[in-house]
């Protein structure tokens, strides 16, 4: 039995709990919380603590808040003597404090409260400082999720920026989409089912081969009145990525200007 | 009984193909495509024909082929009588032949051969240039889809306007996040469920409270750290869209500088 504890209130401390408490061979003995606004969310039956000097002992410590307040919550676990992993995907795990065994565990998935998901699906980037403390953390990780990867601090930071990429700039994309759309009057829900079916397709197709439109055919007339309808940012935006695209596709030519 | 004759032989034609067959109220009397390689995608029991001076009588005539060919293709009907619909989101309604019953019937997915659709599912755009064949293309649209919408060919624009942004572009996010994970030794498969479920929570969520990350919390440090990471037409789009998401989520202030 791994005893856990659990620092945070936010989305990844709430699908953590859930998925610690569901695992068989996890017992969550703890969560802690600055205050206690949150336990609403929380099953009544966790113990709960806003002090950090009256945390249980546990093998290891799992810190699931923000960013910037992980290095100092951390300088106050100096004595829990367990492993201490963050849940974050952009800091190193040097940034938790020096006296501690460190590592990470990192659900890669978009979470909300609303949202219901299967943990199991969620891929965990996983990092300890000490070998010694690697099997420890794999059998964590093993019992949450069935897909746990070893990522160093350096290869996080890079998962990280495809991770914006990926989900931060898509998004914001649908938001281009939709504010134009109200802009003009056209219902948004028309392009809902080809925006889930974007992201469907790219779980067996290459996103390489599963990209169509003007820029990938190179169709400067369509681009062109496109760009005619739009201004500002958006029109900066169309036409960076249909350039990007259209360079992407671009038949790659040999130093005698024969396609390769 | 509707009687359609389909003209295609690419992805769109076959889902239409495959959904026409199934509406119980419609006949699809033939298929035209210009060469008879295709036919192995389709239904072997649908009538065929390589030459247009051929075509059976129908209610309908559905042009499902490249946008650049359907002005020619068009001309060539100028007998035919029934009414005459292209399925492309980009092509006004007028760029069909003038003499004929013009009309558009676009669905508003990205269709490949390789997937199942359920095409009740799929939006329709449709428009007719004469309101007198409204109904006929509203009983044909309404036996393929539970989702139809009247669009003039000027709303069809700025919806194939936002389309772009919603697939091509989001697309293309995964690409440039597939391509960095490569180029690092990360597998892209820890990002795929990630994928999967930004396209879902824009089913429920509008996509404005979807948005998460540096950007919208307007993390320089985070930032500014990815730019580092990047080179060329990566570091260009994410300085771009990061400067756009900033901006979209910055708080509006009135004249004498107060939060509005």
């Amino acid at each position: 039995m791994i005893k856990v504890v659990l620092l945070g209130s936010g989305n990844v401390a709430y699908h953590l709990a859930l998925a610690l408490k569901s695992a068989p061979n996890i017992e969550l003995v703890q969560r802690y919380s600055r205050n206690d606004s949150s336990n609403a969310y929380f099953d009544a039956d966790i113990p709960f603590t806003d002090d950090l000097r009256n945390l249980e002992r546990a093998d290891i410590y799992v810190i699931a808040i923000k960013d910037d307040a992980i290095e100092d919550v951390s300088g106050k676990l100096s004595d829990v003597g367990g492993l201490v992993v963050h849940t974050s995907g952009s800091i190193p795990v040097d940034l938790l404090h020096p006296g501690l065994r460190r590592g990470v565990l990192y659900p890669v998935q978009t979470l909300s409260l609303l949202q219901k998901i299967d943990f199991r699906e969620v891929p965990l980037a996983i990092e300890v400082e000490n070998p010694a403390d690697e099997s420890l953390l794999l059998e964590l990780s093993s019992s949450l999720s069935n897909h746990v990867y070893k990522l160093s601090s350096a290869e996080r930071e890079k998962l990280h920026v495809s991770a914006v990429f990926a989900n931060n700039f898509s998004n914001f994309m649908f938001i281009c989409a939709a504010s134009f759309c109200a802009e003009n009057n056209i219902p948004f829900d028309i392009l809902k089912p080809m925006i889930l079916e974007t992201g469907k397709k790219v779980q067996y197709l290459n996103p390489i081969e599963a990209q169509t439109g003007p820029a990938r055919r190179n169709d400067q007339l369509v681009i062109n009145r496109h760009l005619h309808e739009l201004e500002g940012e958006r029109h900066e935006i169309y036409k960076l990525l249909s350039a990007a695209i259209t360079t992407f596709y671009q038949p790659k030519m040999n130093q005698h200007g024969e396609k390769l």
